[in-house]
């Protein structure tokens, strides 16, 4: 029994519930190998404590789902069939008890599949199967590592083509589309999350919208970007100057890069996370750019480009081995600009590895 | 009050349901022009038979809203705050009667908010407002005509593009590179789906995924793709030959593009939708290839890449005017390839206008 559906297994066991029900298409990709985008229809993966689960997915998917390695029941079904008489047909037997109760994921599932799934017993409750899967997702094995690795990679391959394409006049979407073109004809159409490339005062936005503005001397260049391997995600930002910085964009630079540095040095396991956040928060504060730095920390990362853990100063969990997180301080002052400088991070036994490797000292381009 | 959300007023009155809760983006935008996507967090617009609608969305995309046009109540919250507390709050001063019903998106809003309504009374029962949205969004208006017309403006260049990047060995991901990276020059970033390019025998495969195949002499090349322009998406296919056609792909084509055109002259308003998909299919199956159009004949545009109607042969409604809908018949035999010509057509007062204008006659690149 593939190892993941086990831990299901054991914590249904655990809770008493009769069965999950997991539709969420990242994480029956987490607990299968199967990725199946099914849109409005159908994708079903049912786990029981103690009988063997079954999947239902579009009958022309299930070539696919048998040849990412599922050797549970398989049932497919055509776009005029019902696939929800296919699973009552299914838990025929499997019979449920008197008011059992399903894990599901409450806040992904739409409505109507949580009531189809009552025609199985109309006296079925519901629990939340989310905080579990994402405690199983947060800590990575050695294969997610070499994945998380190589999509590390080539977010540092699409930083260095962003850097090079600089040059005045260029606008951000014109970067953009350097940097897409490139990863495209390498066979990387996927990004984790739409590319930021912004310039000048539209750097000091957290959330700013790339668009037409032109790159001219002494702005700041900043790049958010992902790229997507194997279904796992990279996220790096690094930022740069053009042609000159002056000395109040030195400053704020070499603040948030303390402010990196000094965190993933700090991220080992067993340290509560939101000391990290305050970590890195107090260098900043400590410089004055306290009210400048806006967001948390950073955010765990795998088959989603955010995931657990939340590195925030109220998080009071601690950092574990297997964890890969994101070190993403960052100071956005009005009218001059935005500095961020964002790292990978896995925890590992030996302590804290990075990575996305571009280089980190201020880059003046010119 | 806006004219969309008043149908909606109307059809809660008609119904006897207390409120509508439109959580979907999309259908928020459809009625308020503000596009926010605030991923796991509430967005809500609350529409009420008499009393005028509030909106309900994260503190930071309050301007946004404001600046969309929306002029009703407005209430934002903070990510350490509890929007259904001031959910509960604004419902204060409308008060639901002793069982009331909530109209909602079953068929995507997530249980836990559905479970969230029963905050504002535990009794509340749930209908659907889905097909209802459905059917307001299926008949445009002039500007989004307009904005549709722009969008398959796009999608002829984009084409236009791709074509002129055909060349021996290049791949198929390596074109589509070409085209995103000449549309994002312009501004267009936002696809309405994944480009597709096939080339070969990939063709012949409706859902292919492309990859690093290179063009060869002989080949088919399959464009298809969509452009997103304010929020509205087109939709267009043309299939092109590398070098020389051989007899039986021009047979292929011709019976293609004979569908094509046949289906777009019949398509107009008070036609039963189902016979247009018919009138397609026997052509099809008049020159022996029945069995290789395995697909509906097209489906709604708009807001969203496929929206309502259905274009297949068990839909029993009629075209109406104002709608717009791709008619894109194919043949896919495998091992010779695939052909698939789609447009995006308006059903007008005066009858069909094709929107997507890039040559269908056979062109045989060299």
């Amino acid at each position: 029994m593939n190892q993941r559906i086990n831990r299901i297994q054991q914590w249904l066991q655990q809770n008493d519930y009769q069965f999950a029900f997991i539709s969420d298409p990242t994480n029956v990709f987490y607990l299968t190998r199967f990725m199946c985008e099914p849109h409005e229809r159908l994708l079903g993966l049912f786990i029981f404590p103690e009988s063997e689960p079954f999947l239902i997915c579009p009958q022309m998917e299930v070539h696919q789902a048998r040849n990412a390695g599922w050797h549970f029941e398989l049932i497919g079904y055509q776009d005029h069939e019902d696939p929800w008489e296919k699973v009552e047909k299914a838990f025929q037997n499997r019979k449920l008890n008197g008011s059992p109760t399903a894990a599901i994921e409450k806040d992904t599932l739409p409505f109507q599949k949580a009531m189809s799934l009552r025609r199985l017993n109309e006296q079925l409750s519901f629990a939340s199967i989310e905080s579990f899967i994402a405690s199983l997702r947060m800590i990575k094995d050695e294969k997610e590592i070499e994945i998380l690795q190589k999509a590390a990679e080539m977010a540092d391959y699409a930083v260095n083509i962003g850097v090079n394409a600089i040059k005045k006049g260029r606008t951000e979407q014109g970067i953009i589309a350097e940097i897409e073109y490139e990863l495209t004809k390498r066979g990387y159409s996927e990004m984790a999350f739409p590319t930021m490339v912004l310039v000048g005062d539209n750097s000091a936005s957290p959330h700013g919208h790339p668009g037409n503005r032109q790159i001219k001397e002494g702005d700041f260049v900043l790049f958010d970007l992902g790229v997507v391997v194997d279904g796992y995600c990279s996220d790096i930002t690094r930022t740069v100057c053009y042609k000159h910085a002056s000395d109040e964009q030195q400053a704020i630079y070499e603040t948030v890069l303390e402010a990196n540095q000094k965190a993933i040095e700090a991220a080992k396991s067993g340290v509560r996370i939101g000391d990290l956040d305050r970590l890195a928060r107090d260098i900043i504060a400590d410089k004055n750019y306290g009210d400048y730095f806006t967001h948390r920390l950073g955010h765990g990362l795998g088959l989603g480009a955010h995931e657990a853990p939340s590195i925030n100063e109220s998080n009071d969990d601690q950092l574990k081995k297997g964890m890969v997180i994101t070190i993403e301080p960052g100071i956005y002052v009005p009218e001059v600009g935005g500095v961020r400088i964002e790292d990978d991070v896995y925890i590992s036994e030996q302590g804290p590895v990075t990575l996305t490797k571009f280089p980190k000292t201020l880059q003046i381009i010119s």
